[in-house]
Formats: C-alpha cells, sequence, structure tokens
C-alpha cells in the first residue's frame, strides 16, 4: 500500500470525502445506498417453499424463452444487494412447516411445527406487525393463498393451531391490520363460516374498505383499510390465470403488491409490508414444474414492483427470501435436457387443472388427447391407462393439498421423462435458502444466518 | 449525513489513513485482508457434484452428530470470504458434466459435455495451469478420484474425449505437473494399461517420485515433482476408509492437500494447485446419503487445511466452490425427520461396500442381517426378497459408475423411508451453485456469475 500515492490523488481524496463514516467501515458492497442504516419502512418478500432449484429454474425459463434474466438474479447482477444462506429450521424439526417459519422471522423465536409465534411453555409472542402497528406504522399482508395461511399470519397473530384460519380472520380485524389481500373468502363470508359471522361487517364497522375483484383495486380510497379477497381459497396459479377466462378475476401478486405499497407509501409514520408467493410451495407439494416456474416469475415481477418502489424511497429495508425449501426440484443431466426444459413452454395449465378435467368416464384415448391438449405430451397406452385407473378408483394418491387423490405424483413422473425436473418429494426440504437484502439496515446481514435473525434485522433497521 | 462531524473525528480520520483505496471502493466485506488484489498463488477447491443440500447436509450433520459446524460455513459465520451464485451449464447444455465444467474454470470456454478444452471448431483453448507453469508457478492437482479423471484434467490438458485417461497419464508428464497426488494406478501401471506402457518410469526419468502410499507422504522430497498414485482407480469413500482396514493406506483429502501446499509453498515464483473431493459427485450418482456426507466432511477437512495455511500466508486466492449439482439431495418434511436424519450416524459403510457383500447365494434372512449389521435398519421380508431380486439376475439397475448392476436406487429408496433423505435422480443437476473465495483477488468476485468467470477471476488475481 502506497498512502503517499493515495494521499496525492486529489480525485480520490475528493470522492473520499462524501462518503460517510458508516460507508467506510460498513460491510456493504459499494453500490448500496448509503445512510444510517435506519429505515422507515419494511417490505419483506417470501416465496413460499422456494428451493434452490425453483429459483434457478425460473431465472433460466425467463433467460431461455422470455429472453430476459429474472428481476431477482438481476439484483445481484447489478449488485443492488446483500445475500446470505439462511438456516430455516424449527424449534421440532430440522425441517420447518410455514407456521414455525414465519413465527421465526415474525416472532423472533423458533417455535414448533405448526404453531403461529406461542413457544414450548405456551408463552405468546408478540408478533412484529403488532409491534409495529403499536408504534404508529401502517401493516399490512399481501399474498396469493388465504390471508389467513400461516405465512402472513406469523406477523400478525398468535394461535397454536396454524388452521385456525376462521378465528384469524377474527383477529385481524381486531388488530385492524392495514391493508390485507389475498384468498379466503370461505373464511370471511357468513355463507361459507360454519358459524356464520359475517366478517365483511365486522371489517366495514371497523372502516375497511372491501375489494373483491381485480377491478376493484382502482377503487381504493386512501387513508381507508383495505380488506382485498379475491378468491373463496387461494388465489388460482398464475398459469391458469394466463390461460383460463374462470380465473381472470383476480389480480396478480405484482398488481396487488403496487396497490399496497401505493396505499401505505404516505403514511408519515411509515409501513411495514408481508409479501408472500404463497403457492409456489402448492406447486412444489403438486410436483407442479408449469405452475411452480410461473408462480415463482409472478413471484419475481412483484419483486420488481417492489424494487422500483424501494430504489426511488430511499427509505425502505427490502428482504427477498423464502421460508424453506420444497421438494429440491432441479434438471437432470441428459442429451436432451435443454430441449426438454424448453418443452415447459408448450405448457398451458397445471396439473391441478389437467388432472381435475379428467373423469372416470374418460377413455384412455380421451386422455392422451386432453394431455396432448394441455401440455403437447404424447402419451403412451400404458401411461394413459395408468392415469385412467385413479379415476377408476384403482388407485389413489395421498398428499397436503391433493384433496381429490388425484395422481400428483404420477403425472410430475410422466413429465419428468420428457422434461428432464425431478424432484425429491412432495414436501418441504431442509436445504439452506436463499436471503436478498437491500435499503438502509441491508449492510448488517450476515453472509450465514438463522431464519430468526431476520426478525432482529428488521428491528435493528426500524427500531420501535 | 454531516461530513462536518466526520472531518473532526480525529480517531475516524486516522482509522480512514490507513486504508488503500482499493479498499474504500472494493465490494469486500471489511474482515476482508487488505492488498492489492494480486495474489502469487491460488488454490482452487471443487467438492465435484455438490448441490446445495449436499453442503447444508453435511453442516447439520456436522452440527447435530459431530458437535460443530462445517469450516465451509464457519467462513460465512466468520465473514472470511465473498459469495456467488454460479450458473454452471455448458455449451452443450443447461447441465454440465465435469469435463466441460472444469473446461470453463481451466480454459476460460464453456464445450460441450465430455469435452475438455476443445472449442465448437476444434480449436485448443490452453489450460490455465500450463500458462501458470509457463511464467514459472508450480502446478498442482489432488483428487480423490483418478489424477486423469475430467476436473483435474480441465485445468491441465486439451482432449477430445475425457475418458482418454491413459493419454492423459502421459501429457502430464511431458507437462511436468509439479504435483499429482489421487487415483489411477490402472492408467499408469504397465500390468494395467492396455499399451503396457510403464508410466512410472516415464515419470522417473523425469524426476518425480513416486508415492504408493498413506505412510510415503513423510517421505516426500522438496524440490522434486512429486506423483502420488493412491489405488488403482479412484481413492475409497471416506466411511469405507474409516470403517474398513482393507482401504486403510489410502490418504485422506486433507492430508494429500496438507503434503501439496507443503512442496510446493516455499517456491519462489509461487503456486497453483487444485484440489478436488471428486467421491461425492459419485456418492450422488450412487444416491448413497452415508458416503455423500462422509465425502464432503472430507473436503471439508481439506477446506481448513487450505484455509489455516492461507490465512497464514496472505499471498493465495482460495476458491471453494463445486462444478454442477448433482442428485439435488435434501432432507423431507415429516414427523420424525430430525430422528431419521440423525440415524445415518449409525451408517457404517457405502451402499456400493453393501450392496457388493450381498451374493447370489444369500437368503432373505441374510440380506437383513446384513444391513442391520451394516446400516442400523430393519428391513421388511419384501424388501429383502426385492433386494435379492437383483442378485438372482432378475432385475437390474443401470446408471453411470453402477459397472455391477447392483440396486443403488431401490436399496437409496428404502433408506429414504428410514432416514428422509430424498433424491431427485441419479444424475448432475442444472441448479446455480454455491461459490466462496479468500484471500487477494476474491474481492472482484460478483454476486451472480457463470462458471467462465472463475478462470478471469484467477487470471486477474494471478497475472500471467
Amino acid at each position: 500500500m502506497d498512502r503517499r500515492k493515495f494521499l496525492k490523488g486529489s480525485a480520490l481524496l475528493s470522492g473520499l470525502l462524501s462518503l460517510s463514516p458508516a460507508e467506510l467501515w460498513s460491510s456493504k458492497r459499494n453500490t448500496e445506498p448509503s445512510g444510517t442504516g435506519k429505515a422507515k419502512n419494511i417490505i419483506f418478500m417470501i416465496s413460499d417453499g422456494m428451493s434452490l432449484g425453483t429459483l434457478s429454474m425460473a431465472d433460466l425459463y425467463s433467460r431461455n424463452i422470455l429472453g430476459k434474466e429474472s428481476h431477482w438474479l438481476s439484483l445481484y447482477r447489478e449488485k443492488k444487494v446483500s445475500r446470505a444462506l439462511m438456516d430455516t429450521a424449527s424449534a421440532s424439526s430440522i425441517v420447518t412447516d410455514s407456521a414455525a417459519a414465519s413465527s421465526a422471522f415474525g416472532g423472533g423465536i423458533r417455535v414448533q411445527n405448526g404453531v403461529l409465534n406461542i413457544g414450548a411453555n405456551g408463552e405468546k409472542h408478540i408478533p412484529i406487525w403488532q409491534k409495529y402497528k403499536k408504534v404508529g406504522k401502517k401493516v399490512g399482508c399481501v399474498t396469493t393463498v388465504t390471508v389467513t395461511h400461516a405465512t402472513p399470519a406469523g406477523f400478525c397473530i398468535n394461535s397454536a393451531k396454524r388452521n385456525a384460519e376462521p378465528q384469524i380472520a377474527e383477529m385481524y380485524a381486531e388488530l385492524e391490520i392495514d391493508v390485507l389481500m389475498g384468498g379466503g373468502d370461505e373464511f370471511f363470508n357468513p355463507s361459507k363460516r360454519e358459524d356464520q359471522k359475517d366478517l365483511y361487517s365486522v371489517y366495514k364497522k371497523k372502516n375497511y374498505q372491501i375489494l373483491k375483484n381485480h377491478t376493484d383495486l382502482k377503487t381504493i380510497k386512501k387513508e381507508e383499510k383495505i380488506l382485498g379477497i379475491f378468491n373463496t381459497g387461494a388465489l388460482p396459479y398464475s398459469i391458469d390465470k394466463a390461460n383460463l377466462s374462470e380465473f381472470g378475476k383476480t389480480p396478480s401478486l405484482a398488481e396487488m403488491t403496487a396497490a399496497a405499497i401505493d396505499q401505505m407509501k404516505e403514511h408519515p409514520g411509515g409501513f411495514v409490508l408481508q409479501i408472500e408467493g404463497g403457492k409456489v410451495d402448492w406447486a412444489a407439494h403438486a410436483n407442479d414444474i408449469a405452475a411452480l416456474i410461473h408462480d415463482q416469475l409472478a413471484f419475481d415481477e412483484a419483486v420488481k414492483t417492489v424494487m422500483d418502489f424501494a430504489e426511488k424511497d430511499g427509505n425502505t429495508l427490502v428482504i427477498i427470501t423464502t421460508d424453506h425449501g420444497n421438494a429440491n426440484p432441479g434438471t437432470i443431466y441428459g442429451t436432451d435436457t435443454t430441449k426438454n426444459f424448453n418443452s415447459i413452454s408448450n405448457y398451458q395449465y397445471t396439473n391441478e387443472y389437467i388432472l381435475n378435467k379428467i373423469h372416470k368416464d374418460h377413455s384412455a384415448k380421451d386422455i392422451k388427447d386432453w394431455i396432448f391438449e394441455a401440455n403437447k405430451l404424447v402419451l403412451s397406452d400404458d401411461e394413459a391407462k395408468h392415469l385412467q385407473s385413479f379415476y377408476n378408483g384403482l388407485e389413489k394418491e395421498e398428499g397436503l393439498y391433493n384433496y381429490k387423490k388425484l395422481p400428483f405424483k404420477l403425472y410430475s413422473e410422466i413429465q419428468k421423462s420428457r422434461n428432464s425436473v425431478g424432484w425429491i418429494s412432495m414436501d418441504h426440504s431442509g436445504d439452506y435458502v436463499e436471503v436478498a437484502a437491500f435499503g438502509p439496515g441491508s449492510q448488517h446481514l450476515q453472509p450465514y444466518i438463522k431464519n430468526t435473525d431476520l426478525h432482529h434485522l428488521m428491528l435493528n433497521a426500524v427500531p420501535l
């Protein structure tokens, strides 16, 4: 090192003097925004159940088929974010469920799988969105599954059971969460709730504006609280929404995200917002590659929406991550792997839609015709007959989201032989996962963390 | 930002003046060694075929069973390294083989799978170890597979076919690679080579010291070139070496690594050394979890050996990565996942050893007894009979390293039901992979790279 040379360099020196001490000794990349490490807002983005293979394949699909890299990876190429590898374990297992995972982020402690922010001795850990609400911030959750699902719930409420969704819908109203958007009419609508309570009325009395479809997003009134419930259960998968008019009325994750930010961004006290790509996880549970890639890309569009805001704003800590891996999908070596993988662009619908359309009175030829229409795959007679056996009641599959016992696994195996994508199981994995962070406070992200560390990262960046 | 406050702070200012411009504007974390970004030596470490799940599970096993974190992840926790995510594709496929992958690192271009540093039009790209040899550095390769295998070969030679290992063994002698350690007697020994050439004599004439077993490592003479060939083919898996005396005479990867560094570190011109954990890949091809974890941990011990040297030395660029994923193994959600995963510590031998020990005259009960002895697993009668059918010639499996058509896949499926670890296939995957870099030059590692970028990172850090 030549200090004199350095001191002589007036251009360097003047450049130097425009840097703050925090910048000089920070661990951040030089393209990061400067500042005190304190933020006003937080946007916490979760692609639920995203194994590294999901991130990789969505980027690859985007590059090969859409002709552009994913937004998530462009943040890396452009050196805009800090990165970490995160251990996602829960208190009860090396492989977490989404309730314990969200509690780690939202409550700052590891709890048993299935539990929301309640410790081993029944102690309630106050969820972080409640804390920020108390100090005057607007708080919100946006998701593609039910708004009462484990991942949004983990930032907002305490519950011994994640599946207490009807009760969670009531808790949200009491807490007056400022923005809620996603699915879950079944937990708000008196005609669908067991107890026949009309939660929409409850919310209206608390000055909520109720949104029911896509176009309602344009009618949002500033200064009202928002409850946007766009489907009975979860929102449709992105690929089905794109190709089937019956799913056309629901907004995309990016559209909900833009509306949520718009609603909260002018609040003097700032805001905190969770955004979940919840059906990435469901697609992995179903071993459904087209559903997975297109929902990951829909999440990626929301990343762009968030970053467009956060880069201009300069006061927002953005965290982009997942809560756990799921099924570790990946492309498999072989002579035609690239061609096979790219053939996924011929897939028109989710496997859920495809398999639900088959009925027991369909012949093997009917099934072959339908699969060709839906996926441009030519099934053998044996394959068609094997699928048929599930509709004749001769065989059945179990599975977390497989209410109708349809042949998701068999069909994924059939697709695998054509698209070169494999899966280790139909459930979560314990792989360490990817974390990216942007904005003030992101410089404190360490390279290797536990999920609970993100709780403290938020509290450090946006003190109570 | 308050500049005056900053300029007044004399402690800060004096601290500032001990920083070089390179440090001020570098993208490195503040714990990184300072300097010009130029190194004298390179150590390039490759855990061949290491999916993120392999890294995760080895760390988890180390923490759960051995009571300590892995060295690789401790480098993250201690913020000693830069990290990147790397796209590993080859010229011919989104999923590379080890020859094309090593050519990307060693030759700086993407070639077709199966090819070593020869481009689409037959052009030869001079491998990087040849270039460094030419400017006076010592060059070496250490591996747990044959020294003539694709990964070491990709840094040293050009060949249209990666499996030209007998010829590659001759090329190394011509190039006078300074240190070669690993397996591959079959390609050097006149009684094993088809052409009956005695390559050991050829090497001796070129002033090589020949090492044949573990204890020979202690006899190494400084200033001689070293050819250490410790087995006919690849070296044994670490777990078999630990538990079976018949494999006891081969050195560990860390021991070879220490000897190689020791042999080259005092060379005035510096040295460049590739270290490969080659059987991590083979274990993934075999879907053999115990082989995989123990060989990844053996690689991890070599990481410690390298870092202990490099941290003291201060002039060595260290790159720690893999060439591609393989089989995307991972732990699977379930009630007993942690207990199941930890039961892998009961496994005594590789599946290769276990399955090779079964013969066609073994009864189902014999098989059950042996599996219990080897893995502490209680097989059902049906499982034992299913395994038996492979030895009676009723069934067989294919596979890259499955010369004897043994039931690797079936046995892995049986284990999966007890250890909660799954695999997507028995071959390479196209997932983006983990890269860590330490020492001068590592500050230029970008967060998202192609495999070929590591070639240029080396040339920038250690110019020719």
